[in-house]
């Protein structure tokens, strides 16, 4: 990374932020309280007129897209200048469930002790809304914005942004030839310092399907009648062996080492891995990485995960039933090489050849890996940013860990691309029970946008 | 079997049922309504209330016998004479889930061209009603019973009767030197034969458990955190193989081959294989098998059997979650020499020797193997019972498919038993969405109870 002279720290705007942190709290209780739930349908158009109406608030160019019968990708402009910063949040989030194992209801924001407690505040409406407010407080406090910012807040991104392709294929002239692309929040780690990522891993998101008998029989019938359970388990057995080792086969060769850039950025990650251990209460990592290895894992290997399986009776007690269904869905993180479509044809192939051509396979959601070089500007701005607002260099992940929508936006029109640090912390529990985040780190966040708009607005 | 001399055909018994049809009916609709789910300790209270008031209503000296913290067993004698009758039913039913698979409410009986549907119609609410009415009919056309009848109306059956034990011990003067034991009903088959079993297989239930980090997570640190749902796939796999074989170390060395009386009557089955397979939508029985070889694994084979398996996210569409626990419910049927306890301890160890020792097995119950002879009294009144109200053969199966509670009540008291032919047919589906009864086996099954109590009072 090249060096660069230290940015000032905008004390007028941050005074602003400070005064008016009750009624940005309130606004993103607001749209918080909204549900947004893209694998339900739940509440996603309702929330992107709430949207929409946040973005005429700060003076944006604001109207609702829509490509196909998706929720509707919510586009505002504001601010004039030779350069273009794309910034790229989702409004929808994931579903609310287990719903028994939060402390507070999920669409109702609770503030406890500092925190703020709601499905989707940090993944990502948090970010969003603090973005809007950063670029409120920067109006405020020094006029207009000094380059022109596309917001794209689209309303797909947790099932997997089937429709964002197509939006930009359908929009190309919004945001082709922008300079750079300021994307979702990454987060602070486990001890609190801010976090950026240059990439994401890739997705293919699928659903496994046995069937059996026409109607879920009494189980007395279990020593005649196929059980769709059982061949869902024997599938799956074949996908990943005990040692956690991907055995689809074929899929392993598409996988390369890390470059040495990478290597070198990987070097230089505080991995906290004990604090990681404690917290999820875990004695070691799978295979019993350590290290720099757990880091070359996390951000590098190739995943099959069962997020959900399901067949029978799943109640309480005992129910002796013979299902005539079973479904899996799991997930295949995807490393630069891998891509969607071919794991698909991998699957089915290995399915087939294993006499399991009975086991059907749904594709839910796919996403290209995408990943930016950490010389671009839109990099170096985010970095500095960090620097001014909290103090410190931020950790910069080559890639994340997860997957995300970025590459339609991003390496498909040559934008580079950078995380925000955003609002979220290590133990935020996205896309799990409780999900929160610390005020504190809300408002570092709106800092850090505003001084991010102002160091890319004058970088090379 | 014997031969006995021809059973009278009861005349004015049965012109009393017909009359009464309506309003024996609408008692059962009654006790229908009442839900009583064992499983989800859901209304079981209520429902002996009602059974308890029905019982009355026949003359009968009734009570509620409290067990331990169970649903109370519904205890009731009416008739005078030498011989005694048990007669057992029980009140609770299955979880009717899943709900969107009913044509109407579980708990609303409806009738629709002569058949009522209801969760808990055939298995075995209609048994336990029809036989209260046969003795009403009984004492309204004939006068007194012939012979003591004492009732035990559990509600735990569903759960495996985890109490029934306790109360035989508890309770040994009520039902000790019983001359026989009527069992609730078998059924019609497929082609309406009436059908009456001397038996029943063991049954061990289990929960399996495997547990991973402290809470669900974001499913991109699946290359370093253990996944529970993949530890439950594994372990499940090594418990059966592709060919349905049950390979649980040394549970197979239990299971002894039939013995030949009891070919004997395997052969008289009219097995219907063709509309079996049809009914079911399925090519063919597991391993191909057919004829008196399908009818034996039926009856004799022992089975493990996945009647439920759950992790993660499992609504709609897509979440990309790492699972902190999964869970699977199991059943093994058992056949003679295989006890619910060996099961337990043969499968821990299995699970042990291959690393599964995190793998946490739960019982949730366990019954006994049992049978009769087909020589005992109490089967001969009722295949002769069965050839005067049907006009045919009943049909013998010397053991269920499925298990029961038999066990404590039968052969570990000396006691012979024998099920009636009960209301159901071969497509009531029960344990199942749309559970049903065709009303004109209803009535028939009354009068068979009728026939059968004075048939087996005049028999030695």
């Amino acid at each position: 990374m090249r060096p660069l002279r230290k940015g000032r720290a905008l004390e007028g705007f941050h005074a602003y932020v400070d005064a008016n942190a009750d009624r940005f709290i309130a606004q993103l209780q607001k749209l918080c309280s909204q549900p947004s739930v893209a694998a339900q349908r739940l509440g996603v158009r309702e929330t992107a007129q709430v949207v929409l109406e946040m973005l005429r608030g700060i003076g944006a160019d604001a109207r609702l897209i829509e490509v196909a019968d998706a929720p509707p990708v919510v586009y505002g402009e504001v601010g004039e200048g030779d350069k273009a910063l794309i910034v790229y949040d989702h409004y929808d989030v994931q579903p609310p469930e287990p719903l028994d194992q939060w402390h507070s209801d999920p669409f109702s924001p609770e503030i406890r002790e500092g925190f703020l407690y709601c499905r989707g505040v940090a993944d990502n409406k948090g970010d969003l809304v603090s973005r809007l407010q950063a670029v409120e407080a920067y109006q405020q406090t020094m006029g207009s914005l000094p380059l022109k910012v596309k917001f794209v807040f689209e309303g797909e991104e947790e099932v997997g942004s089937p429709h964002l392709a197509q939006f930009v294929t359908e929009n190309k002239g919004l945001v082709q030839g922008a300079d750079g692309l300021l994307w979702e929040g990454g987060r602070k780690d486990m001890s609190g310092r801010p976090a950026i990522y240059l990439g994401v891993k890739g997705i293919q998101y699928v659903e496994l399907r046995a069937t059996g008998a026409s109607r879920d029989l009494h189980s007395s019938w279990a020593p005649l009648v196929p059980n769709p359970a059982w061949r869902l388990v024997w599938a799956l057995n074949t996908m990943k062996d005990e040692r956690d080792r991907i055995t689809v086969d074929g899929l392993m060769d598409y996988v390369a080492p890390p470059p040495e850039e990478d290597l070198e950025l990987l070097r230089r990650i505080p991995f906290e891995e004990l604090k990681i251990k404690e917290d999820l209460e875990i004695p070691q990592f799978l295979g019993g990485a350590t290290g720099i290895d757990a880091v070359q894992s996390l951000l590098y290997a190739p995943t099959c995960t069962i997020c959900g399986i399901v067949a029978g009776y799943i109640g309480e007690g005992s129910k002796t039933v013979l299902p005539s269904e079973a479904r899996a869905k799991l997930d295949f993180r995807l490393v630069p090489d891998l891509e969607p479509d071919l794991v698909l044809d991998l699957l089915r192939k290995h399915l087939d050849r294993r006499g399991f051509d009975d086991i059907e396979i749904i594709p839910l959601s796919g996403e290209h890996p995408a990943k930016s070089s950490p010389d671009a500007s839109i990099v170096r701005a985010a970095v500095e940013a960090a620097r001014v607002v909290y103090g410190q260099d931020p950790v910069v992940y080559p890639s994340a860990a997860g997957s995300g929508p970025m590459y339609p936006l991003s390496q498909a029109l040559g934008i580079p691309v950078v995380s925000g640090v955003g609002v979220g912390h290590a133990q935020s529990r996205i896309h799990a029970p409780n999900e929160n985040i610390r005020l504190s780190d809300y408002f570092e966040s709106v800092k850090f946008t505003g001084q991010f708009i102002r160091l890319f607005a004058i970088l090379d």
